[in-house]
């Protein structure tokens, strides 16, 4: 089976499973938010597992990898991001597990019926509308502001596809969380669990880990700091064996 | 002067600027939970503050050596304890800047009127209604307990005190982490600053420090982690410089 690879795209190496990845450097590479997001996620055999916001599909392969999912559909409202995504999915032979939708999340209702899902993933744009952007139409953009959608409709979507007791898990920044945690249980999806991801042991944090509970009670457990760095350049070890080795290009 | 001491009570020596607390052993002493709360929080010159559920006086107190406030009330409503702190008060030779009310945080409408503090600060009974008591009445118990308050409130209290602007300042169990802001915000005290308490770098924190301002707009900064220990029964650097010397009994 040969993939159609367009110029600029690259092939990344996950360092797991052999799995690999189509990423574009003008559209959204993912970063470390994806992988200690999907780290963060539980999912138990054959439940199904809906990521919102799947841009290139790192999370749903990811995901394909630690669990045992009956199956997991990524939403990514910009096409051309949707076809890699596709196009990763079939390059790891992946097409009975994961299916990729290019459509908006907002449009969720009329695709899928209400509780059908035990697991949602986001990585959702952190930014808040065009704060600060000069190109507002660029994938880029799309992919870190909330142009196209907001946190808000964001967990209306979440709500409306999981099963009560299901699991929302997202990753997000910190100087929001105040604000996120409102949103989440005014969508009856309640925090359950959260961590923090330093940069460094003595740092402050720049991400966010949330595992929220549709209809659960209010009770958090804030679990010990997630850090990256020990030193300059040099991961922790909890971050080294997320890795197994380093995602590279192939 | 003399000030009288009673059997039980003990004269602990607080380490800094030869401070002094009496405490009773069968009431509620003091621990590290206001020594942090102290440490976090900020008071300018010339500034009002007031410290609810003040227990013994030991905010009040410690907050009298580091900053410069022009006066610092303390409310307790048990008169064991507000007597304990009064006491206190006169032993350090502080009436001039503190003041020990013994009364109900409920009344504080009939006391003060809206807008009249710059700081308010809280270290509030952390666990809900009488879950797992075995002798509700008790000192402890209520001190504890939210029993004859609860967080809802405090903040009703504190966000009638302060004025626009002006900073609440709390220390909490981060099982409460998410109920806690959806109160603070409900009573237009929004959380600008938290800060984690974890025992050991690697372990789960078990205090939450939190900055809300009154009538601000939603964007928190989380900070750096504040780690206890850096081994079994040995303070971290940070620790060790806030107690400067171990408080003991003199």
């Amino acid at each position: 089976m040969i993939i159609e690879r367009n110029p600029n795209e690259r092939l990344d190496d996950l360092g797991i499973n052999q799995l690999k990845i189509l990423q574009n450097p003008d559209l959204f590479c993912f970063g470390m938010d994806a992988v200690l997001l999907s780290a963060f996620v539980n999912v138990r055999k054959n439940e199904k597992v809906m990521d919102l916001c799947t841009g290139n599909g790192i999370v749903p392969i990811l995901l394909s990898a630690k669990s045992q999912a009956k199956e997991i559909v990524g939403i990514e409202i910009q096409e051309s991001s949707a076809d890699l995504a596709r196009r990763s999915v079939l390059i790891n032979q992946l097409s009975d597990k994961i299916t990729i939708l290019q459509e908006d999340i907002n449009h969720i209702k009329k695709i899928y019926s209400a509780n059908s899902f035990e697991v949602v993933t986001c990585n959702p744009p952190y930014m808040i509308a065009d704060h600060g952007l000069k190109n507002p139409d660029s994938a880029k953009a799309i992919a870190r502001h909330e142009l196209l959608c907001t946190f808000s409709q964001i967990c209306q979507s979440a709500s409306w596809l999981l099963k009560e007791g299901g699991s929302f898990f997202i990753v997000h920044r910190p100087f929001r969380l105040v604000e996120l945690c409102a949103t989440l249980t005014a969508n009856q999806l309640e925090p359950k669990r959260m961590r923090f991801v330093h940069p460094f042991q003595d740092s402050e944090p720049n991400m966010v880990l949330i595992e929220a509970r549709k209809g659960s009670k209010s009770r958090v457990r804030i679990e010990a700091p997630c850090v990256v760095y020990e030193s300059e350049n040099v991961y922790t070890k909890e971050i080294r064996e997320l890795y197994q080795s380093e995602p590279g290009s192939v």
